[in-house]
């Protein structure tokens, strides 16, 4: 589990006084730069450089060791050869530092002792509840106090202070994205980079950011994370506190799996369960710097849309379609408008434009500026549109300026989202971008790129209503005793016959069944459970019974029971001569039906995640399956259940009948709830198949797999 | 058919004189900008302006009518009302004038009259061979020759010259992509806009760039095309001229279907042919102006990777796995480096680098500029490795210029193309960024851009290594007789049992079967066949057999196939009392196999095209098919396989017995030979399902529709 650090973060990105141990006069080299750059960016708390050889630096008096310094610093940068790391960290936990950035590498990046002097520092910070960023980091930069306590390229250059608060766990990268982000229009309050991330986490800081009244908009760079199990409290919080966290994940391509038993650990990698969590809390997926910069501008401009229907407004047919191409494609709707709208509009639309949206007031424009604002006022009146796109080409000049201006009054007095695709290059729009910049109306360069901004802004309000929807329901919580006794110190795959009374015990119908030990007692069960039955070997050490052909379906009669009875038992012995048998399962045959897959990972970071997915095929192959990090309630199961692609098939596609979707979700909520209950017995569960049968009737495990945890 | 129009497009895009009809004295409209422009941005032929308001027009002699010019100008602008250009257009056609660009709007974009008075212009331009440009365009840019014919703010800047030639259906939005390319760093030789296209195409503008020796970069802006059968064929020879092509065909949300009787026809909306046509051409797609910059600068490098395999040498991890994302999900793999490699890296690269791909050479680079150079040569010598990528984060100054230096001396001395993510904003790495451009050595801020670069570059180079591979392979070509008078004058959809007859003429095998008229004949087929067999009315008038009840499977006996027999007659008499009835099918039922859709659309406009995809619900909800324009060669066949997201299926996934995909290939070859061969008999067809047997075991078609196409 994660060590709580300190949360009182106000101190580390604005310290009232800062130790740099290791300064060098050599201002270029990475020990040298931290100081001089604070001082040059016009840091205004104390600066105390640590280092026996130097009288002072740049004119500030150098002490010989941190225990001179007059004073505790809020923050000290350790600068130094990483062997004399963890002394120096120790010497700052007595003096009582509170935040301490270690910028040296050669710890657990490097393997070898790098990870046991990194263990070290671990335990010095916990015992003096030092709050640690790094190792092998490059600092933090706090634009708005011009706290610019780092090293790198980005740093010799000053910036612009917004509202954007970002944590990277890369440095270089991180500070290029504040670099570029900037360069395209889109000013940080502050950037921290956290490297090996031993003491503060990424997360931690996010929740800081989530509680910081100076920050609108929250962005992440994450390669993976030891308290990733948070993701989605903390998603919430920033939810709930109106600020959007723009998550740049990476690492996404998988090398090949761990030897998993179960398809749904199987399918489970790192990727699905860190999209699971952000899907449930409405954090937005980046995938570039661009992405940072398109989506922190349009959220920058305060306003949310109340659903998911966009207007566009174009000067030119083609920048329409590309528009609705993107909008469309990524979940948004084409804003059908009202007849009064259409009315409105042919008043002044001249007759070779389009009174449809994309509505084309063509390059009249050019001759009668009105033209754009009465356009824009009668489709921002129409109840039927939540947000609205202005497609101005090239538009430049002057007539830029006075556009720009229409545009702007009309915002003002609407809580619609505008936004423009603007594509004039910025001599030629200087005063009509900076006119807009000024009115927080966000401006793209290209359609595309406004239409992907827009598509992730009404995502991401659609996920705030969606969630805000499901804050009132409970997460199903069951308590129960027989299966956990049963499963308690097993090592070894659970059959089928024990893993669904484990289903039934949480309320998860199962087929009839029965185990028999001998012929006569198999053919006194089917005889109670009625032909058809299916037969299945029993056995620990036999995991895939087809493979060891130890299963018949479709017996009619007591006469064929009895052949396959001998039959499977022969098959299994060849199979498997060690195998302990536990008996022979008798088993009703489900007739119709849908063959679904649900499952259980328990991921060591993330614990208990639920997997659906449609029949076997659809799961392996085409790898279509949802996933929740537990507990799922029936609102998010009835998701995981509508986004699958496969869906169409349960809602009666094909003229198939329509599925038992209350009966599915049900289904996996009781396994949300089982998977929580056991979450320290079941490694890995597969109901697979589940059969989900007609509307009113139900699903049922036909079987099921579970693979124990097993303890340490 | 299209009209062929002229080729002597260098005639067009460099005019010795250009007339300007409608030419105006107020320079900033529409009809006053074009000789604006031309004057201003220093063309060097002849112009004249026509209208006979005035005597002159900024001191061009202005004259009254085209007659009165006094030679016969190569190109006319057209800038005059839409109800006045016939008559216009007829002047020019009686002077001999080769080219014309009718800027005008008021044509088919207006629905109504603008139609038939665009009829007229295209009339007018056959009888004369005049090649027309537009109506409702925006003109042409010759920026090498400095002919700026257009209208439009993008006209009132001036731009560098380079060897990208583009052509736009979209005038203003295609204006705005030169613009924002030429700020990107990729220059332009010339653009034009086509708008409602009557005259010269744009896939003519395309074959003439290939054609043109200053163009080495294609781009074209799609909206839609009347000639687009010509796509591979054009794509091949571009492919030929070692000419990329980037498409960026937008309209792609498709709108609903039209109604179609097959899920072939169903599938194969227009933007499923589109992609087929550039596949099988290697034409590469775009999405965004940033993809026609970033690419094209790619190209520019004038060097093709040999293999997919890609080489990173980084200064920071994140990059490094941002990129590794990229590349790996479009296609390409990380080279694995040759032990030799790793020996020469080892000595001098730092201890807390990383020696594997990505190679990490941290932050010691800024003490020792002999680092990187050692480095790349090491990985360019090594001859697993097809492409090398620098993630050089923000570095800048100085030691920026340095660097650009030792990358650019060894990128002379392999062919291996070797390109930067470099993040230091323009005003930081001016210089090295400069040198870069110079030695045509692509650089981009981020890693994902540079990525997906490299992956465009890469995956045209495999589409032309494969499409050459294939050059010297055959179509098949087949001329059957019976089928075609068969399906002369049909009207109505052809029921299973002629289809199928259909289907064994061109050789794919299907069921064994026969049509019964009566009970005792239907026992006497079956008897043939051997039980178990199926029996299905067969009717034009009931297409949907299941749906009317008409279809019974799996019978095992002749008491079974009698009860059966009567049954689905009177089903089917329920189902449509009026139905022809032709008899009832009795088929063989097939054992194992894995069910298939095989089918043919034939498109008004791309004529047949082939689809393949797995099982109904695999092609019909997963949407997971595979399309070619026919002719489809047996290479071509098996990239239809094997690209669907199913494959694995057929390739012995699950336990499977891997299927017969020679036997496949083999039969989607001979469908495209049958639609080819029907191409005026057939509409659409479908074979669903086809059952692909075993390896070595064929194909069996066991059920078939076709749809006529009825002539006009």
């Amino acid at each position: 589990m994660t060590h709580p650090t300190r949360s009182d973060l106000e101190r580390f990105f604005s310290p009232k006084s800062v130790a740099i141990i290791g300064a060098s006069q050599d201002l270029i080299t990475i020990s040298g730069q931290p100081l001089s750059h604070l001082i040059n960016h016009g840091y205004t708390g104390k600066l105390y450089p640590v280092n026996p050889r130097y009288q002072d630096i740049l004119g500030h008096k150098c002490y010989p060791s941190l225990a001179d310094v007059p004073e505790v610093p809020d923050l000290a940068l350790i600068l130094i050869n990483a062997a004399r790391v963890a002394d120096m960290l120790e010497q700052c936990g007595k003096k009582g530092v509170p935040y301490v950035i270690i910028f040296s590498s050669g710890f657990s990046e490097m393997g070898g002792e790098g990870v046991a002097l990194q263990k070290r520092l671990t335990d010095i910070a916990r015992q003096y509840n030092i709050g640690v960023v790094g190792p092998n980091c490059q600092g933090m930069m706090n634009v708005a106090d011009k706290c610019y306590a780092g090293f790198g390229s980005v740093f010799f250059a000053g910036y612009p202070a917004g509202r954007v608060s970002m944590v990277s766990q890369s440095g270089g990268f991180g500070f290029s994205v504040l670099s570029l982000c900037s360069e395209g229009g889109l000013a940080f309050r502050q950037m921290v980079t956290t490297g090996n991330e031993i003491g503060v986490s990424s997360l931690e800081f996010i929740e800081y950011f989530v509680r910081d009244p100076h920050t609108d908009i929250i962005a992440c760079y994450l390669e993976g994370a030891r308290d990733v199990a948070r993701i989605p409290e903390i998603g919430l919080k920033a939810l709930d506190a109106g600020k959007p966290i723009l998550m740049w994940k990476v690492g996404n391509t998988d090398e090949g799996q761990k030897a998993a038993a179960s398809h749904t650990a199987n399918l489970g990698g790192a990727m699905a369960l860190y999209k699971a969590a952000f899907k449930q809390s409405g954090i937005i997926q980046v995938d570039d710097i661009q992405d940072v910069t398109d989506y922190g501008r349009m959220f920058r401009c305060g306003k949310l849309p109340k659903g998911n229907r966009i207007a566009m407004i174009t000067v030119s047919g083609g920048a329409g379609i590309l528009m609705t191409d993107e909008c469309v494609s990524r979940g948004m709707r084409l804003a059908s408008l009202a007849p009064e709208t259409v009315v409105k509009l042919k008043e002044f639309v001249p007759s070779f434009g389009s009174l449809a949206n994309p509505v084309d007031v063509t390059a009249a424009i050019f001759n009668d500026l009105a033209l754009i604002r009465r356009t824009l006022q009668a489709i921002v009146d129409d109840p039927g549109v939540d947000c609205i796109a202005l497609l101005n080409a090239s538009l430049q000049g002057e007539i830029a300026t006075k556009i720009a201006a229409e545009i702007i009054a009309i915002a003002d007095t609407t809580d619609k989202p505008i936004a423009c695709a603007w594509s004039a290059r910025d001599v030629m729009a200087r005063d009509a971008y900076a006119a807009l910049d000024e009115a927080r109306i966000p401006h793209y360069k290209s359609p595309v790129r406004c239409g992907r901004a827009f598509a992730a802004m009404s995502g991401y309000a659609e996920a705030k209503r969606r969630i805000d929807a499901q804050r009132g329901e409970q997460a199903l919580v069951l308590k129960k005793t027989q299966s956990k006794q049963m499963l308690v110190g097993r090592t070894t795959d659970v059959a089928e016959y024990e893993a669904k009374k484990v289903l039934a015990e949480y309320g998860i119908r199962v087929t009839q069944e029965a185990l028999a030990s001998t012929r006569d007692a198999a053919l006194v069960i089917a005889k109670k459970i009625g032909y058809p039955v299916a037969i299945k070997v029993q056995s620990a050490d036999i995991s895939h019974k087809t493979e060891a052909k130890a299963v018949k379906l479709g017996l009619n009669s007591d006469a064929e029971l009895s052949v396959a009875y001998d039959e499977v038992l022969a098959n299994a012995k060849a199979y498997n001569a060690k195998a302990k048998i536990d008996g022979v399962l008798v088993q009703e045959m489900l007739r119709g039906g849908t063959e679904a897959i649900l499952g259980i990972t328990n991921d060591p970071l993330f614990g208990p995640a639920v997997m659906f997915g449609l029949g076997g095929i659809f799961a392996e192959i085409m790898k279509d399956v949802s996933f929740r990090l537990a507990p799922v309630t029936p609102a998010m199961a009835r998701e995981m259940i509508a986004e699958i692609k496969g869906y169409p098939l349960l809602a009666g596609a094909r003229g198939r009948a329509h599925a038992d979707i209350d009966g599915l979700a049900d289904a996996i909520v009781k396994l949300s709830a089982l998977a929580v209950d056991l979450k320290d017995q079941v490694a890995e569960l597969d109901i697979n198949p589940l059969f989900v049968m007609e509307r009113g009737k139900g699903v049922v495990a036909a079987d099921a797999l579970i693979r124990p945890k097993v303890q340490d």
